[in-house]
């Protein structure tokens, strides 16, 4: 790094904690906000202080939500039989994208990683499964990541939820709509033909 | 986007405005800062703030800075006698790395662009002449871009210094170090060819 005022150093240290931000980047960004009018960099100063001194969890679904319960959890045309558990909030607006799931959801805020002592415990697990054992969730949908946490975190909840009265299943892996099989790794590949569903004319 | 609150909205449109930001860096961005302890955020917010509070522009090269004059206008190890025109703050920035140059700098805070308007009188050009004309200024280093408008602002330069008695010289253009002739575009193996040295032994 030059020999950057102490100040500019730190706004570049602060940008480059910012996911996928390497050094050159922040430094991008922090001549950008100095290059431009003052106002800019303000606006964008003042949206995440409002952002994280407003912003907070639903108590009902854990997601990060201006109002509690959120607006999902509010909605009365919901349907709240259906609980999709995902990892993320982004999770979350990213299923809310294709307008497909039309239940509520329920966010853990991360997934089990025993050998990093994430236990189910440690994740809160217990607040997802009281509220099925408080009855009314016909089927829990597990949409965390095809990862090795959320694999284990999907097979965790296969096994303690179906106790409680509710059924669970599994967003589906394989190909990407527009890839090819080309294009995909084995790993995909396998999950593609394990997956298979059989074509009725 | 999907249903977010107002407010998320707001920060990731303002994250959107940074330099090669889209809507998914954004909305990355926002739910990183979300996830994390509020003074993550904060601290974010707060080194925007200060730093565009307390940076101003250096009366004698441009720069932004704390202090006016700047650190290297004021460093009376630097030899002004050589001044090094660039376009922006950061290129002072990425010039300083290598400790190279010893002189001094002056910006431009952009390039001529006659089509779009940025006249040599629009970039303040009057400002870097006469302080040639002031005396002292041995040689002028163009390091602008090699593109269009910075050829353009570095062959407008090399005609209007010359008679106010510095001598004008141009970074060279070439093929970057630990790269090959396969790896860069035609018209920089024009101008490697073009700025060919004599090797002596």
């Amino acid at each position: 790094m030059a020999d950057y005022s102490e100040l500019l150093a730190q706004l570049i240290a602060e940008f480059g904690k910012l996911p996928g931000v390497g050094p050159k980047t922040a430094e991008r960004f922090a001549f950008h906000l100095l290059k431009g009018p003052r106002e800019g960099a303000e606006k964008l100063a003042r949206a995440i202080l409002d952002t994280v001194e407003r912003m907070r969890r639903c108590s009902r679904c854990n997601n990060i939500s201006e109002r509690d319960p959120c607006a999902i959890c509010s909605d009365p045309k919901r349907d709240a039989s259906i609980l999709c558990v995902v990892e993320q909030p982004s999770d979350v607006a990213a299923l809310e994208r294709p307008k497909v799931h039309r239940g509520l959801y329920y966010v853990l805020m991360g997934v089990l990683s025993p050998l990093d002592g994430v236990t189910p415990e440690a994740l809160g697990m217990d607040r997802l499964l009281k509220r099925i054992k408080a009855g009314g969730v016909r089927e829990v949908i597990i949409a965390t990541n095809p990862s090795t946490e959320g694999e284990t975190t999907a097979v965790y909840l296969a096994k303690v939820i179906p106790p409680l009265g509710a059924k669970v299943s599994r967003i589906a892996c394989g190909i990407p709509v527009g890839s090819g099989l080309g294009y995909v790794d084995e790993a995909t590949l396998r999950e593609a033909l394990k997956g298979r569903r059989e074509l009725t004319s």
